[in-house]
């Protein structure tokens, strides 16, 4: 899996530090001796998965509240629970939750955007995961920031804490269009640019969106609003995007801004579905994100790139049935791995190449469900896009070094971390009565 | 998870010989001695899922062919494979592979309909597995029937050999009514309802479907065309119903009628989204159903039961955001447990309760992506319907005998049947060159 789509059957990955140094059929392997050898006989070994949007630390709040409308979920349920909750110390905490989860089932980098970021970020750095890290900046008080321009800070501050780490990138999130004023926007914006970092920001998640954008002018939509604010541009990396018009399609394109599409989270909070195979098609860069765990309610990247792979087949009652190949396989396999990476706006990840960064996955294909392989090229993608489980995950390599051996992670303590959630959800909704 | 959907956080479940004899909080339990004791501590035990439609033999035919549409899929790819090569030792040795992924993933009953219908009957008396199973009878010459009326006889035998067996119920199955002729129909009905056996038939999968349908009369739907003929009883599952139309919804439910919703099916062939909470709002008992693995391409209920919770809040680009109310969590699990049981007509599986067959699943509940639970009455729901995964079922008992424990299976070699499927795709398939 480089850009050529290469497979070997019976090959070999050489890595060496963080880097993968040379691939290729078994033959061309160098001499075993001064290696530590990986065997990984009957297995598919693939680029780690790569989750566009995220906010780790909701997992605390999965299964809080559920099949509710976007609008009473949010304002009913999880903004007073992140009021009366949210902490540095929740935050790092459940970010290490979060962390074994996405090892566990084969993602090796997140973009994630959220409160208290440094945390998220410390966090990240103790599982040994990948991630964009950002703050998330909105226009009113947050648990973390009493101003924007205290959000603003802390982005600012976080860069200069992380910058050049090896696994952390930071981040300039600014929330939504409708939750965040032209100041704030234009600032984050400015910021992102000088430092050469993404812009992370919600974009088109609902039809109700662009009436609640109050700084728009007539009937703009977000993106022609973001556009004429002049933060169009190619740090700009959109989540959601479900209502984007053909228009704002075009913009994005020509922004070389990018979209991280989320299937489950659209579905569950009745956003609707993203025009993705459009996006696909006008050259904006499109990777998969799980959103937080409270809308989706798993990280499992296998699990949305089955979604992504299936809704835009059937999604639209399409009377031919002609959008049966409107997401072949192997593209929505890359919208995980080698798309994904192009949507976060980086070349050293997302592929197996010699020289790319060695963030990698061994799955075990002895399962049932991945019984019998044909032997077409498509095959393998067939099996990744429409069966293969979390579950199947057997080793993870990020950074060149192992996470996961044989389905135990070797970095974090789950038991300890579910008793550790548990005991915060006691404590925080104890049982009635 | 009994009728009244009743929870006991650390209660017990009594097995007696196929049926539960009791159930109740922990305090209530017999004294252990005498008993089998399985710990089920940090678990959740439920009643096992029930896939209400499927081609169990297909296994062998994932991954051959996808991302095609339905017609050309289906006669460029399947039809061909499956003259090529359809035997009863094809569909007993598939079908165990098949039955293997089902224990795996907490299926405990499955509705299929196939050729050599004999052959997937033995394999799932091996495997342990509750079935209903029918010869697919259609209207020109098969591999295991060279007229309909030769299918009709093997159904008639089918049931002659199954019938009263504690595991097999033997159906009447005729494919489709764009591939069936009205005496075909009638014929398998009249057998079906003598018999008291369920009738089970392919219905409005496509939005080409009704013309495809060369019996009916002016523009009728094939459901009005089935009611005029006289077979839209309480003995019809009809398999996808993706494009009922509210007349159809209202035949159904007058009819007795149930509806298996195979959502995952029918968006990778881009058939469509069925009209499940209309349904449900009728009072038609539907089910969920995997359809076979060619089109899925798993057998996967909870990924079914995920996808069918998601499917209904998102896929019509509600504006307003209200159907995320659509598909509650507790209403979706009950589509692959109590209300599958309802469309399967069964009143004797799909919940824990006295009296009821020991068909049940131990959920091993610490996997980080269940993790925390909060201590209201859906947090259990909400955990089943997004998030568990097929790989969390840690035991599973099928009519009171023990077919998986700590993940082994104990009536099938699984390691053996993917070999001989691989190398069967080895000898049918060969790679190129």
């Amino acid at each position: 899996m480089d850009s050529a789509g290469s497979q070997y059957p019976g090959g070999f990955v050489a890595i060496e530090g963080e880097r993968i140094s040379a691939l290729g059929p078994a033959a061309e392997a160098p001499p075993a001796q001064g290696w530590e050898l990986i065997d990984c006989s009957g297995c598919i070994v693939m680029p780690g998965l790569i989750n566009c949007h995220t906010h780790l630390p909701m997992v605390y709040f999965r299964g809080l509240a559920d099949d509710l409308p976007l609008h009473e979920w949010l304002t009913g349920h999880i903004f007073p629970a992140e009021g009366a909750h949210l902490s540095p110390q929740f935050c790092h905490e459940a970010t290490l939750l979060a962390a074994a989860e996405c090892i566990l089932g084969g993602t090796t980098c997140v973009n994630d955007m959220y409160l208290f970021a440094d945390s998220v970020a410390s966090a990240l750095e103790i599982a040994g995961l990948r991630g964009l890290v950002g703050e998330g900046v909105i226009g009113f008080p947050t648990p973390s920031a009493p101003t924007w321009q205290d959000g603003l800070k802390l982005s600012q501050e976080l860069l200069r804490k992380w910058q050049g780490h090896p696994l952390i990138t930071p981040t300039f999130c600014a929330h939504a269009p409708y939750t965040c004023g032209v100041e704030l926007l234009q600032s984050l914006y400015t910021a992102a640019q000088q430092h050469g970092a993404p812009f992370h920001i919600h974009l088109h998640e609902t039809h109700a969106e662009p009436g609640m954008v109050q700084w728009r002018e007539g009937d703009e939509t977000p993106t022609a609003a973001l556009k004429r604010i002049g933060i169009l541009g190619a740090e700009l990396i959109g989540a959601h995007g479900v209502w984007l018009s053909e228009r704002d399609i075009s913009l994005l394109a020509h922004g070389g801004c990018s979209i991280a599409h989320c299937p489950c989270s659209n579905l569950k909070l009745a956003s609707g579905i993203a025009p993705v195979p459009q996006l696909l098609a006008a050259g904006v860069p499109v990777g998969l994100g799980t959103d937080g765990a409270a809308s989706n309610n798993n990280l499992s990247m296998f699990e949305e790139l089955h979604t992504a792979a299936l809704l835009p087949k059937g999604a639209h009652r399409d009377p031919a049935g002609l959008s049966a190949t409107a997401m072949p396989a192997r593209t929505a396999v890359e919208l995980a791995t080698s798309r994904a990476a192009r949507a976060l706006k980086r070349s050293d990840i997302g592929q197996l190449a010699p020289g790319k960064l060695a963030d990698l996955i061994v799955l075990d294909a002895s399962a049932a469900h991945l019984a019998p392989r044909y032997h077409h090229e498509g095959a393998v993608y067939s099996h990744l896009a429409y069966s293969a489980q979390a579950g199947d995950v057997r080793d993870s390599i990020v950074n060149g070094r192992v996470l996961m051996r044989g389905r135990r992670l070797l970095s974090l303590d789950p038991a300890a971390l579910r008793a550790q959630a548990q005991a915060w959800v006691d404590r925080s909704y104890p049982p009635a009565g």
